[in-house]
């Protein structure tokens, strides 16, 4: 019977994460457990590097970015040696379960963990939305409106000068974020990862726009689609009448409070996972399916694969025209 | 068949609004259609108010908040001569079919001109999220937010000075934003209008939650459910130690640029307007159930009747011990 | 020679105490001395609740709205037998000097803490600009930005409907943030308590600006001037066709992180006062008086009483019609 | 005696040009005279591309970002006779003086205007807070306060990953912008271009300050002083286990809704244009100096050239320690 779990940050840090902390912690309590709050991701586990937290001690964090667990990439997870650390370490502090929230790799670690003994559940905590087991990760919502927020301060500067805007947000392997924004700030292109689309293609399609009676024009680049740089360089040397500008968001868009969206989310899915362990459940990723909050083990998570929209990639580009 | 088409808001604003227009006159446009924007809602129907709207006319609208179109309550459609009128007007100006972008009211406006023979579609734009045919309106998300920043600020000070802050938030007939909006920002109770609880019970949980060590509270308080001026005068007169403040925050919870969400699903919406009118259906709610984007009836709306979700009113409560 | 300070904050909370609580820390120990943070204000003293405070304490505050060293109104500090107490607590704890952060009010406090042979020095901190000695007062700015933030929101909804928004703002005794918010956003009028103006004039001028082209109002009302409830009544007897709201902003005013001006006069503020303090000077308004940081005597400080700009009062009116 | 009067924004654009537009019109209307607004800078001037102003056509501008006349940079204007062209083109119109808005480069333009016998008075607005006769630029507050808002967010995920974090802002010339906004964030150190400061002397600096207790910095960088690229590849190299993190934020800085402040200076800048107009001045720019807006002849404005300050650099790193 599960007595007092655990529970951590890992990879990089996302808005929400915080009030997943609050909510796998009070409702943990709620039902009568403790929880064990480990610091720096793995690495916090290897090292026993850990405190207590209360209904108390996560109290007025809910609005808060970043972790308060703090969170990092471990080498010495990686290793075998450095995974029985961690599980060693759990066992000494009675520690019966393990809340890992991250994005995939933290997925994967959690997994390893779990084949040692230790049962974990993972909740999805990445801004880029690109977990299988789940549609919708926390401080993708956010991210999401911190992008649309900028580039609607950047649309004023470029229709004041006639310009194309282009710019570059976060999204290595999906181009979720690049899409949502794209569609939300009216974008005319959107270049997403999981789209092949030539730089000349891009040109031709800002050109004919701009024949049309479109002066500035928003370019939203995910980083994995093509570098920004790029093409901004393309447009520089071919059509330098476009007085072509690059943004590249980078860090921005990790921190801020949670929209309320991402806070809401964090709750669900922190009840689900203390409530998927009390009921015998364990090694699963908790996640939102057709906008239920569901878990799945991880051993059938790749049967949930869930990819950007193709009718909104269409729409973008009808709108934007 | 249908080659122009009217397109009016109706009711109170709502953010979202100028981005539904642009998407409705956007895509019809990229379907061959031309598009007629009608001034003041059913006013201007009736006044023959309007504007011819183009690709440029809607452009940089996206992100603005209110309506572009503007907005009124016409007492005048009420009666059967208001509504003649309007009905005359659009076949006069050969509009094949009107897209009415409001709340609930504005929905059965729809269905009596439909009822003289004019194709109407509605889009569901209302802070309230309260209306038959989908769970999700325009304006609803933004709202959340808006509400959410200003207790992220009201928090400051009532931390400070260890007090309880009741927030009064709109919802006359439905709980959505109270309930959202306390979920999002860790609210200690929601009042909503789905839910009798006494003042009592109120008073109650707040004492039993600063025994244990709470010192600040938030209340959110849905103004259909109780005013949020009764439950401050029954706090200063039983729990004068608690120090209670009152913030109504009334018209703020309506304007401001579109949530990301918001304006994506207003061009979701505006697509499937369009499309179902040139798919040959007509007098319908567009919605979004289950996460899918549909058209339902009007004489079947009745069937899609949503409500706050019991689940996350308990969990408010849960965590916000 | 002084060699350990203490520092509260009292009276309404305001962003930038925390700045202010965090520079004049970090400065002292700059400096050479020690600090100690008095909890909730005067009561603190007397009941000596404090705790001190490091270079770490205070890291990660300073753009955090509220004060970490909560605030409170003392009744017991209004008798002389809690000032007392109050002063046996700093002789007993070895505190050669308070700083306090506050209003008008705890200027007085202080003052008369002075009186009983601590040295003091007050720093303004409140959010609405009345406090003789400065022209300045920490929270302000970030106060004045906030209600233009919310009059942009209300705007978006009264243009819209073509309606007069009436928005109560705070300001008891002055109309500094009535003024300046007025000026920012454009309004049409500006009610403050410095200015005698009968509703029939304000109703006559909206009239008169209504004549001529304008469909929408904003109208600016500081609570010490009239009572937004009278305007909006009055104007919804007299004049219903201009759809007279109301929103009252209230403590949403008081809350939020801090703006630039703000955050950065707070550390200007605490290096005066701490070098002030060294260099012998004592009970003293730090303040800003025509751009630069000055400290005055309590003593002397009527002769320094700041009023709203009466060419931006007319301004208003002249841009705004 | 001036009947009519131009006005044109020019060189990049800034936070609060919108609000100047509609002070100047309004203003200048409510002194009788009629204003002519020009397109695109210079530009407009030389191809006659313009548009009468009125008290409605600048309504509901006051808080939108960019400029509404758009602008840009005019190689044409460069040219003597484009100049001629500019010239012949105001007198053939009747326009009896111009209003210029715009940075260091427009005034230029302006005095060069001036020279060929049309009175010119320039409205500061750039950013960058960098031109002769004024302490106070429109747009610069608005920057300010942007680059801490998004430093705010940074700041969330540095200190979650115990990381320095490189934000480089604005200022080729001049580092006000990174100064104020250090200040205001709490920056650990600030490059500025007035500074020599050697890269090795920056991480030894972060060094000693992390020996302390600091985990995560933030290090402000003005793109004139060095570029953030060359910062993080320093420190990449010399101190990777501080995992530096570098964002520039770009054009992001240009955009968005003005502060209060730069729409109440705005407002008083465009008053005092018109009225230095109506009083017979001319060929001036208009300022802030010492609190107090003023008029300064172009030939005396290098008397009046204002920097960063001294103290506030070195409280930054007095405080960010």
């Amino acid at each position: 019977m599960i007595k007092k779990i655990g529970i951590l940050t890992s990879g990089g840090d996302a808005p929400g994460m915080n009030a997943a902390i609050r909510g796998v912690t009070r409702y943990a309590m709620y039902k009568g457990l403790t929880v064990e709050g480990i610091l720096r991701g793995y690495d916090g586990l290897i090292h026993g590097d850990s405190t207590a937290l209360t209904r108390r001690s996560v109290g007025g964090i809910i609005h808060r970015g970043g972790t308060l667990l703090k969170t990092a990439r471990s080498e010495e997870f990686r290793t075998e040696e450095g995974r029985q650390k961690a599980y060693e370490w759990l066992q000494k502090n009675h520690i019966d379960a393990l809340v890992v929230i991250g994005g995939d790799g933290s997925m994967k670690g959690a997994e390893k963990l779990s084949a040692l003994g230790i049962p974990t559940i993972t909740i999805p905590g990445t801004i880029d939305n690109d977990m299988p087991g789940t549609e919708y990760t926390l401080g993708y919502d956010t991210a999401v409106n911190t992008v649309l927020e900028a580039v609607n301060r950047i649309r004023d500067t470029a229709s004041s000068h006639d310009r194309v805007a282009i710019v570059e947000v976060m999204g290595r392997h999906a181009g979720f974020i690049a899409l949502e924004s794209g569609m939300a700030c009216g974008a005319e292109i959107v270049l997403v990862p999981e789209k092949k689309v030539t730089l000349k293609e891009v040109a031709d399609h800002l050109v004919e726009s701009h024949k049309q009676w479109k002066m500035s024009s928003i370019v939203i680049v995910a980083e994995g689609a093509v570098s920004g740089c790029d093409v901004l360089t393309y447009m520089k040397q071919h059509h330098p009448e476009m007085n072509p500008s690059l943004t590249v968001l980078g860090y921005l868009q990790r921190g801020g409070a949670p929209s309320a969206r991402d806070a809401k989310m964090a709750g669900l899915f922190a009840q689900k996972a203390v409530d998927y362990l009390l009921s015998g459940g364990k090694d699963a990723v908790i996640g939102s399916i057709h906008d239920k909050i569901v878990a799945t083990p991880y051993t059938e998570v790749d049967k949930y694969k869930f990819t950007i929209d193709e009718n909104e990639y269409d729409l973008v580009h009808a709108l934007g025209t």
